[in-house]
């Protein structure tokens, strides 16, 4: 459990209102079941990947309406009094089930389920897409990322990119599917994920010459650190690097110019100095495409910025939430789904299991009934009357994630665009 | 002033190394000058809106290393102990100059200058440029958006594509360049932005009937609410709303379809019903090129959620803090600058000043000295020695906004691709 400020207002004005008018015409009080699913995967990638569960739970044990907040939404006229009264008792007392973090999921997915009476589910919404939408989306890019990257190393370093709060988001999903370290000192604090860097082109510039800065580099954090070598000559600094750190230096890191040249440049010029130890880090606007065209370079690990943080291209999910049932008069939950032109929705409670054949997924099987069957159950518990169940430490989710990807077909691992590696069949 | 919670770690780790370093080497304690700026405008922009300086400030006022996070720096290692001790005394004693909120930029232009010890100065990178890169990326889109609507008022409603608290930056950053309002609550209760909305499809599916739901929604929220009316037949969705609620009824809503279309079939229903004095509000996937094509529509305000929070296209703004001068050992400021390939910085402390002829934008001039000139001055004093001076309400940026815009040459207002409204000189 972490500490978190209130997230209850993180919500939008007509959640409110909708909750308002349901509360004087009665509806407020009928059981609903809420659907997070997306209706296709941006960008014409192969599978999304759920991400930010772990941030939902800790959003919705902070959601709270606190005295400002009431005060704020009434005198503002926002909502009447017996609104205002109702949100400064509210808990969430219903159920979540949800897809683990780190799960892939294809178009139609039923990636959280919510489930509790409308007055009290209604007011997720916001919340729960904010986050799910962001992390799922950095998330699908930096899996990406990491298939293209192979073996080699990761760093995210996108936080100056993104908003200050996003980027402690963006590198706790970036970890979880399969990045090795983060920039973000606050990722390191609140999730636990390593964190990484050296020096930026500010230090050599701030003292007298390269050399000098070099020295003050390696005389505080040691032969091991990375050393920036292009904010002048390339082949000057590498050869400085070296005289002043010997064979053991490191690694040092290019961030300009056309990469793969460089590289190989800085390979031969590191071993013919005899530092054939050192690693070459390349930073510089990388995405999945530029990693991938990386791959014959003699490169050691990548340093990904903008890319990452905004999503390499789509910076959100297209996740929705969703009405799909609700209560009648007699108490049974009907499916509901509206008819809008170009966005429908499949109405209904709905249970989601992966099917696999020789340990390679085949289809994504969504049906309105749970089923006994030896296809995977995808949907777990995380919150039971309001009580959270599903908190896993993020290590977990990260392994998951590697397991899922070596499940997925083949046509998964490919950037191009084109459709989800598996169907989706709804039974 | 605003109850913020510590932003220190929201901070890339090659900050406190470099740090670490110069403490050691003793040229931490060089004055030095940082300077924030874009070398081109994303997407072929016209113009660069600044935004987040006020938030810039209260994130600096709340830059301080608390106990524990001091604790997990030292413990895990990634600084030294007498960093750490300098971590724990850190205050920002230096100097901020920047282009005030609202304003226009262009490649090049110094929208925000940082002047101090290496030491104070290099820590505020990553927050100053996330918030920046951040809220000017919105703001630039937002403007184009408030521009293409011309008259009919914008409602931002992009909370649940993006994170939850980006989505909070989003909502002030839309206001500030002309937006009406914003389905974001925290919006509302942080920075007074006017908060909007009423009812989702949900709201429909939760009732019986269509009926039921919009009567409900009026007795609650009353005849000038807004009704939704694409759940499942828009034609006799508008007629049950005109026949529950007269002719008075405040707007409609339509969400999906081609809206063109149908909002021209609406209106003529409307009309038709006696309600011509109901308005047509149109939201699904709008961004500044849908916003502009419906100029000839009868639509009379739009609803902007995903493109707005995702910067529509470009979600965050290239924008840079590099060292551009440092002390040397006589005590003077001596210009910096590295050669990085295709990364050029132009070296020393610069002046900004935008010329106007006629009342019209001609030019963006940058020089290495203050000058006596006509042309307005665009850096303004927000920070000095540590104290921050240049807090303002966001209604004044808002303002300026506006007037900055209609100095623009014609040529800001196209929403196609090509150079900056006006060209940068830098003498």
């Amino acid at each position: 459990m972490r500490t978190t400020t209130g997230t209850a207002l993180l919500t939008d004005r007509y959640e409110l209102t909708m909750l308002q008018a349901a509360l004087a015409s009665g509806a407020a009080h009928r059981r609903v079941v809420f659907e997070v699913f997306a209706r296709r995967l941006p960008g014409g990638r192969r599978y999304g990947v759920v991400a930010g569960t772990g941030r939902f739970l800790d959003a919705l044990e902070a959601f709270r309406f606190e005295e400002r907040d009431i005060e704020f939404l009434c005198s503002s006229g926002i909502v009447d009094e017996p609104t205002g009264e109702f949100l400064a008792g509210y808990r969430f007392s219903g159920d979540v089930y949800g897809y683990s973090e780190g799960e892939a999921f294809f178009p139609g997915s039923p990636i959280m389920v919510v489930e509790g009476t409308f007055a009290e589910a209604v007011l997720l919404e916001t919340v729960a897409l904010s986050i799910l939408n962001h992390d799922c989306a950095i998330a699908a890019a930096a899996s990406r990322m990491a298939q293209a990257a192979g073996d080699r190393p990761l760093i995210e370093m996108g936080s100056r990119r993104t908003h200050e709060h996003a980027a402690v988001a963006a590198a706790r999903a970036a970890y979880l599917c399969g990045f090795a370290s983060t920039s973000n000192l606050m990722a390191g604090r609140l999730y636990g994920v390593p964190t990484a860097g050296t020096a930026a082109h500010a230090f050599t510039l701030l003292h007298d010459s390269e050399e000098d800065a070099f020295r003050a580099q390696l005389d505080s954090l040691g032969l091991g650190t990375t050393l920036l070598v292009d904010t002048y000559d390339v082949a000057k600094a590498v050869r400085t690097a070296v005289e002043l750190a010997g064979p053991d230096l490191g690694a040092v890191r290019i961030d300009s110019g056309d990469l793969a040249v460089v590289a190989v440049e800085v390979r031969r010029l590191l071993d013919e100095l005899g530092a054939n130890r050192t690693r070459i880090v390349v930073t510089s606007d990388l995405d999945e495409f530029a990693i991938a065209a990386l791959a014959a370079a003699p490169v050691d690990a990548y340093g990904v910025g903008t890319a990452l943080s905004t999503g390499s291209g789509h910076p959100t999910a297209s996740l929705v939430y969703k009405l799909v049932a609700r209560e009648d008069h007699a108490g049974r939950l009907q499916p509901v789904a509206k008819a809008s032109v170009g966005k429908p929705s499949i109405g209904g409670r709905k249970w989601a299991y992966r099917r696999t054949v020789d340990g390679t997924a085949t289809a994504e099987i969504v049906t309105r009934e749970p089923v006994e069957t030896d296809d995977r159950p995808l949907l777990a518990e995380l919150v039971r009357d309001g009580e959270i169940v599903g908190r896993e430490p993020l290590t977990a989710a990260r392994d998951r994630h590697r397991a899922t990807l070596s499940e997925l077909p083949l046509e998964a691992c490919s950037l191009s665009p084109g459709d989800p590696a598996v169907p989706t069949i709804f039974k």
